[in-house]
């Protein structure tokens, strides 16, 4: 039997993902140019510098009329300041003009006219036919938004590195930026190796006793929504030429691969074995002391780093999240959101080995003021349904050798 | 002077949001039929219903020699269990078989071969050439994932309703589904009105003058992000009919409209008053008790909800935060994620208006055990550069007659 089980050394699950961390902080993504209007979530490759004032000229910040200052400093209600209406000032109705002794009924938004520095506001205004009289002292730029008020000309509006917010696409279209250079999403090239998966397409996915490929495409999924661009790698059979050669395909297209399966088949390491004596590519760490998603590994492949996910689902999903979804946040710059977690009381005892991180599903019940948290019996780690029928997830610490009947968990809930 | 300001009655916002939510209620989104592998997020329009077995035939869970357990259920260190090997069963490898005093080398994931019930573990047998002892009683099935045992077929994996997360992309692909009904996507029209703005495409728009539509754009980001099919309405300028006419149009193609300013123009209400008159259409309210976003409006337009927020960013945000947000999670059935909250100290007093929900931009400073929150001074909702450069928000509860100078306030911060 050529090696039944194990991995010569285990890496603890903190240290793993400081070396992957520390590998990828080589990966350059590059640069491109996309409209302002499709930027959410994108990160800024440069400095973004205001090249126009916001807003673009004086305007009114409310409803009244529009005057020369100077002629109403001492106005009130006594002595009151006397104009003549000349016009309407409206918000897109083009810039108009008062003199002195005249005034233009404005609304908010609208550009102040040519002579005039305030706007009384229409509560503090009389008016009679031609005539308006205001009623209360008006000081110089009173009710006005000043040009450039909200953004300056010249002024750094956004760092680069900065991530684009819904409101920050607003901003870059007032200042009239109609593109922005940012990062190019990470490329990240994903394939699937065993000679005993066919894809859904395929037509003997009909058969019986035909194992269609789910890991992928969940892997697939969680990538893309984290923003990734993905480059899909297919299935690969268990040869380690073919392995070998898809990787190497794939290394030219992406920025990072991810393989899944082939880290322990028929006791051989087929993706590990493929990545040694190639130029440029050596295995970093193979085995993480994480249950499920122990056979886990890390390498460099022609310079690219490669991610070696376990086949089964639970365990791939496991080697994601603890590795891969950091590492990925580390280069879009979009810290992945924490769970929401909740306390809760376990039904029953759960053994678990020190010095390895247990991943527990775990069905969550109301109990009277409690919550009780219920752990999903498994038998191993292909059944991805534990994951779908789970409410959440107990993290068990390697420090800990098993967790008590009644102990107080802390659960983070399965949002997405 | 044609309104200069105000409202007839201002809706409290907790009601603004229960109005919307019930006439949203009625809006029936269709199902439509998408491949399992691009449903993440997606809202099932049906139950799923297990077609196949997972997994799919009786498989090794671990790596070891299939046998007959009948024939190894009293062996022990001192009384072996003794089989010839007859092939080796490796997962993709086409079923073995085994007959009565013969073993199979099998690795995890394999068929299990024809006559054979259990997998003793590598760790409990000694191989000699073609001979292995059996050094440990095993017992029926010992060892082997039963066919059905993650999903069983017939069972119900998921109910209509349910938001389809990356791991049950997984499960569904291995049930063997190619396809799931859904529902689709809300379909939301934005439509701003305004006759000073230009699209950003527009030769205008490098006009130093120029008012670029940045609200639109913000909120169609907005609404892509939460799970919309967006409709680009365009600009329409300031008039009646046109507004109507626009909205007439929109109205056939969408399941709910957004309309951006229009609401205080000028003194008129242009927007309100083109709902007015038109069959199957009212307005239900317009003006909340909120600051900013006070001028937002509510309606029904041909049978359609009809949104009216106002054109200011600002303003049009919190309209979008507080009614538009909540209601598109209703209707995607992925209720929008509560944002981050620290608290922090005042460093200035902020004088509110009872009765009236204020949302306070503040720049968050460390200051020793603490966390300062500092009030962005503001002069009106045009500002969007003030969420831009904002840490946080500060809701400021209708009950309330301001915030004191040193008080500490929860601070929701601005993620995303």
């Amino acid at each position: 039997m050529a090696k039944m089980k194990g991995f010569r050394k285990l890496t603890n699950v903190a240290e793993a993902l400081q070396i992957a961390l520390k590998e990828c902080s080589r990966v350059r993504v590059g640069t491109e140019m996309v409209s302002a209007e499709c930027a959410l979530g994108r990160m800024l490759a440069e400095d973004v510098i205001a090249q126009h004032d916001v807003p673009p000229y004086d305007r009114a910040a409310v409803d009244g009329y529009a005057i020369r200052s100077e002629e109403a400093f001492s106005a009130s209600q006594s002595n009151p300041a006397i104009f003549r209406i000349v016009g309407v000032a409206e918000a897109g109705g083009g810039r108009k003009r008062v003199g002195p002794g005249e005034a233009a009924e404005i609304y908010t938004g609208a550009v102040m006219p040519e002579g005039a520095d305030a706007v009384s506001m229409a509560e503090d205004c009389e008016r009679e036919g031609d005539e308006v009289r205001v009623l209360r002292a008006v000081a110089k730029y009173a009710n006005v938004s000043r040009c450039g008020e909200d953004i300056k000309k010249g002024e750094v509006v956004f760092r680069k590195g900065h991530v684009l917010k819904a409101w920050d696409i607003g901003v870059l279209l007032s200042i009239r930026m109609r593109e922005v250079a940012v990062k190019t999403r990470p490329k990240v090239a994903v394939i699937s190796t065993g000679s005993e998966l066919v894809e859904i397409s395929d037509p003997r996915a009909l058969d019986e006793t035909s194992l269609v490929d789910s890991t992928r495409p969940m892997i697939k999924a969680l990538l893309a929504k984290a923003g990734c661009d993905v480059v899909d790698g297919g299935i690969v059979h268990d040869e380690i030429e073919a392995i070998r050669d898809r990787i190497s395909n794939l290394a030219a297209q992406a920025d990072l691969i991810i393989t899944i399966g082939g880290t322990s088949v028929g006791g051989k390491d087929l993706v590990p074995d493929a990545v040694g004596g190639v130029q440029g590519s050596r295995l970093i760490f193979h085995g993480i002391a994480a249950k499920p998603g122990k056979p886990l590994g890390f390498g460099i492949f022609m310079g690219r780093p490669l991610f070696m996910l376990p086949g089964y689902p639970v365990s791939a999903l496991v080697g994601y999240e603890c590795i891969i979804k950091p590492m990925i946040a580390s280069l879009t710059g979009t810290p992945a959101k924490e769970r929401e977690k909740v306390k809760a009381r376990l039904t029953r005892r759960v053994p678990t080995t020190p010095g390895v991180r247990h991943f527990l599903r775990v069905v969550l019940e109301r109990e009277g003021e409690w919550i009780k948290a219920k752990p999903i019996a498994l038998t191993g780690s292909g059944l991805l349904s534990s994951v779908a029928k789970a409410d959440g997830l107990v993290i068990v610490g390697e420090d800990k050798e098993g967790l008590e009947e009644g102990e107080v968990v802390e659960v983070e809930l399965l949002g997405d």
